[in-house]
């Protein structure tokens, strides 16, 4: 029994979507970020860093997105989440979960946590009005050419696309106009029609509401 | 034979070591930054990103600091550089590159190269100030227990260690005053007297001069 503590509106989705594609045994818990229970001594002792996901196992728990998207494709292979048997393929699965979690998951970022590295207003105010151009150049990287299609690795689903379609939920926020990006325009509306994604976001909304 | 392509000063030292240590057959090809050649035509071929490091494989190229490690370790399983058959363990490792890279290194990156998610010289000015504060809160949590001594996963060296170097050498740069974080000045001093680490550095620095 796995259990995976996220907040809504997170990057944790792609972890979540991830353990349903495996039909992984899993309970979710839910962080109230409003009332900053990421930092609450009881979660720091889960995770230090104070962010979700956490992931316990039964062996300990695991932290930060593209750990625990190749451990879920390690652990359930009969799901086929990615090429875990093929050290270049699953290095090119990894590559890409990697550019989202450090180039574009922290350009986005930056529109509400910018005292994470500055510290007047001024550099806020001036980080949200760079927010729309930043994004725009990782998702033109991702349009021309990381997005294989019709998933992210090619033909193959892989942990990829869960990673991916939580970003891409982000992106109208960031002040992206899809239009401009129809292949992730399209992506995203295919992985909205998988069942196991309207079961999570199902959940993550009720929850949250 | 691979070839990596890198400069001096960057996270590719990570990947470098990590070739060295496994007995790898390869070249390391050096890009000059100051002629902004990383932005060059042919480079963008090899890596659209226009960053370093990539490797170059028989099978194509791989880029981002954790994806290169992790296929490192795996395709030279006899230099045990991860845990690759204990996915639990393979998880930590890949969990502490992440925060290496996601978190630690764009604290890093925040004091040269602002320009990509802000643009007024003030902010430039802001983050400048702000680093030492982001990278102690970084370094605090390797020192207290993401370290764990002597290297990072304990008693087996592993992919971790040399990225884990590459940063420890910005730190006096950022402000970080290692007297602050005996663990983690232990740790550098460990990795400088290593075999590998010497010869990488000497060929790093005598092609820089």
């Amino acid at each position: 029994m796995y259990k995976l503590y996220y907040a809504p509106g997170t990057c944790a989705l792609a972890s979540h979507i991830a353990l349903e594609e495996a039909g992984a045994n899993y309970t979710a818990e839910r962080l109230d970020f409003k009332a900053n229970q990421q930092q609450s001594p009881d979660y720091l002792k889960i995770n230090a860093k104070g962010r979700v996901p956490a992931l316990v196992t039964d062996k300990g728990v695991i932290t930060e997105t593209p750990a625990i998207l190749a451990y879920i494709a390690q652990t359930f292979p009969k799901a086929k989440l990615a090429p875990i048997d093929d050290p270049f393929a699953f290095a090119q699965v990894q590559s890409f979960n990697n550019y989202l979690c450090a180039t574009v998951h922290v350009a986005h970022a930056h529109k509400g946590r910018g005292y994470r590295w500055a510290s007047d207003e001024s550099s806020f105010a001036d980080m949200k009005r760079t927010l729309p151009k930043s994004m725009a150049s990782c998702v033109e990287l991702i349009e021309k050419g990381m997005l294989k299609g019709p998933w992210v690795m090619g033909e193959q689903y892989t942990v990829c696309d869960p990673y991916l379609y939580t970003i891409e939920l982000w992106l109208e926020g960031d002040g992206i106009d899809l239009k401009s990006f129809p292949r992730v325009a399209d992506h995203m509306k295919r992985m909205s029609e998988r069942p196991a994604v309207k079961k999570v976001m199902g959940e993550q909304q009720a929850k949250a509401a």
